[in-house]
């Protein structure tokens, strides 16, 4: 069986939080919006449809706990999440993965999608947002 | 227990398909991309986390039907799904609904998402896609 080997492109993009039963979650190195991203630890994937079901209800069940998380998150800087983002695109790097992202009616991109909305505002150090992720997803 | 009612939003955007056990199914009246929209059929809902963790299976596999669904629309106009794009967004409109978009590189939004691209181009007659629509999805 193929190993998994997550995309750098994710390395460049995202700081490790840790790993979900199903995926591996990182925290979206972008301090403008509460934002975590579930990569399923298999190889090969693309579209959601390659995971057997009970994977893609695993991944449901964990989209939901990351959307839990990333409430908490935003809480840390004063972003009350008003709506859940989630989403599965991979136009620009392929290996599965779906983005969980804490909106509201205040931040950049509202009420358009995060995605290519403008360049991300980096961390300036994602320590202690990492730390919440963690503890806010029994990690 | 309060009635499901569908937003009038969706009415203006976008053509009924039927129901799958969970969700109405809507073709969105833009014939640029093969595209569907899932309503879940319950009252008040506005994030996947509100639903029960069954039914959040079913609209995994719902989605995952639309998906294949929208890779027979898009063959209808010589439109091959390179992508599958699934987002739950809602930050315009607030019913919980889930959209099941194919891409490919020669559409005019690539890579970036479809959401707040541009306006829509809607179908001269949309009634050839629902019933293709209909058809892959069983209904």
């Amino acid at each position: 069986m193929a190993e998994f080997i997550l995309d750098p492109a994710f390395v460049a993009t995202s700081h490790a939080v840790g790993d979900l039963p199903l995926c591996h979650v990182r925290l979206q190195d972008d301090g403008r919006y509460p934002w975590l991203v579930l990569i399923p630890r298999l190889a090969g994937l693309r579209e959601i449809e390659q995971l057997s079901a009970p994977d893609r209800a695993r991944l449901m069940e964990e989209a939901v706990a990351a959307g839990k998380a990333v409430r908490v998150l935003g809480g840390l800087s004063g972003f009350e999440v008003e709506k859940l983002n989630i989403g599965a695109l991979g136009n620009v790097t392929a290996q599965l993965h779906v983005h969980v992202v804490g909106r509201c009616a205040a931040d950049p991109a509202w009420p358009g999608p995060v995605w290519g909305h403008s360049a991300a505002e980096a961390y300036g150090g994602a320590s202690d947002a990492v730390l919440v992720a963690r503890k806010a997803l029994g990690l």
